[in-house]
């Protein structure tokens, strides 16, 4: 069985591309360009609660890195750096080949140089951390919504998690979204472009992994502002014929996670830009609502009426 | 039972003293002071593989901080800032609490910002990534020590895995040492101070977390060096009061691992700076041997033989 330090050094040390040391010392050493600021995110994959347990390694790999690099995203970031530490149950070498195949496909897609990790015995766990620049000052919070802004999203939210239930056998997709809704649940595309392109335009940003109304929650609330949803400007076409339910499919686009979309607030005189950014981007951005001062989340029905939407996403111990 | 927002709400914010940005959005932002490079390194912390499951919680985080910060440390860095991400088996409020706290108390003790974590289901699982400074080009690596340089070491290495096998009940410790080597098992102490004042002094250096033999080993092959030290100047004579075995001291001093001091390499010029610098800090600084040019790790004996040391640390899959 491969040593640690075998696994390490044949998956683990790949070429950087920006850093003055990469993996194999105490500390990795990087330096942030002048005027930059780091922003720095970390997220945890647990076997079992973020993945299911067969999943392909290879498709796990990039996944781990999609879901930090979003974060980094959702600031407006351009992320530059990583890290990546394993606990694995046992030395399974082609399974950790395949793992860091993935990963560093993903970090290389992106621009991101692997600096570092640590490797150990353990249930499965993959926590990286990521570190992107971005100018002084001009990272997108999640605080700075006003009333009167608009509300966007990018993609097609709610696609994801479809995918994930027909894999458990939850429901029966329609066969030509199979491969769609598959791609989003387990190669997520991070929005750098969009979110660095979003800087001094968007107020608020975060990117949608709790679920649209849960992750819009919590722009509003730290905003101190609410917001109401027009049903008819959701993206609800895809994930409708994906699952041929509408209400289901509105369920979804809500509530479902996992998307990695970027969901923020721009004021309305951004309109023309984001149209413009859109196209150049070959990404969809859905103007879906509005921010307003009455706290809460609503959804505008088509029939005109109002529904109140619980502002709930994901909990891991709910 | 509290939900994974409130339990982040509750014990992962606190206040930051030199952070742009701490825990609560996408990303924690921090500016790096002007002419510094960055430091990173992550360490993942496994129930049943790293601490005992019943580990007290306050003592897991402070360990869990302290052998992050010791990373930086051995670059010669000054840590500045961390992220922790955390696996939970359940939502036990009262032991994330006093893990927090522990974590906390210990960037507090050394100037680290909290800035950034995770929290989700799985089984228990601590995953911390620290960021320190450096003065740019002058981090100490493991790879620049030149044959004649001596060879150092901080404190007492062995303490720590006595500490561990007697919690075991392995074998039974001199009452009045118990303390010390639980305190060295619990309670490591990154060593700072030392590795700063090493800078432009020190040719290479690492952090002993995998035993004395194991990582000088790390240090001699990346250098393109052997080594040679001397039975007579290893600090045995602690580990030896503690357990009153002469053998097994000796063996714990080499292979214990856990210990967190640093291990460097100095030419013989910067013998008297060291002893002031010791003397300075109140820590020991042992003078433990040489490099040469000849490859491997050899221990003189004070019989005057030479006995060949496998330079093998910790492995989690040996």
């Amino acid at each position: 069985m491969p040593s640690e330090f075998a696994l390490i050094a044949r998956h683990f040390v790949r070429p950087t591309d920006h850093s003055e040391l990469g993996i194999g010392d105490d500390a990795a050493l990087i330096r942030a360009r002048p005027g930059m600021e780091l922003a720095i995110s970390t997220d945890m994959l647990v076997s079992g609660t973020h993945f299911l347990p067969g999943t392909d390694a290879h498709l796990l790999g990039w996944k781990t890195a999609a879901v930090n690099l979003s974060d980094i995203a959702a600031m407006g970031g351009e992320p530059r750096w990583i890290t990546l530490a394993l606990a694995l149950p046992e030395a399974d070498e082609a399974w950790v080949a395949a793992l860091a195949d993935g990963f560093f496909e993903c970090c290389q897609h992106f621009g991101v140089d692997w600096i570092g990790g640590d490797t150990t015995r353990g249930p499965l766990n993959l926590c990286a951390t990521v570190f992107g620049e971005i100018p002084q000052g001009l990272a997108i919070r999640r605080s700075g919504a006003v009333a009167g802004d608009d509300l966007w999203i990018s993609g097609t939210p709610g696609l994801a998690v479809l995918g994930l239930e027909a894999l458990f056998g939850h429901l029966e997709l329609a066969p030509e979204w199979q491969r769609t809704c598959l791609a989003a649940l387990e190669r997520p595309q991070p929005r750098i472009a969009l979110g660095r392109a979003l800087r001094g335009h968007a107020h608020a940003m975060l990117d949608v992994s709790d679920g649209l109304a849960g992750d819009l929650g919590h722009i509003l609330e730290s905003s101190g502002v609410g917001g109401t949803l027009d049903q008819a400007a959701l993206p609800l076409a895809g994930p409708l014929a994906a699952c041929g339910d509408a209400a289901l499919a509105l369920e979804k686009v809500l509530y479902g996670g996992d998307d990695y979309e970027l969901i923020f607030a721009a004021p309305p005189a951004e309109r023309a830009f984001l149209m413009q950014l859109a196209a150049e981007l070959a990404l969809p951005l859905h103007r879906i609502g509005v921010c307003e001062t009455s706290p809460g989340l609503r959804l505008a029905m088509s029939d005109a009426s109002l529904r109140p939407l619980r502002p709930k996403g994901f909990d891991h111990f709910a």
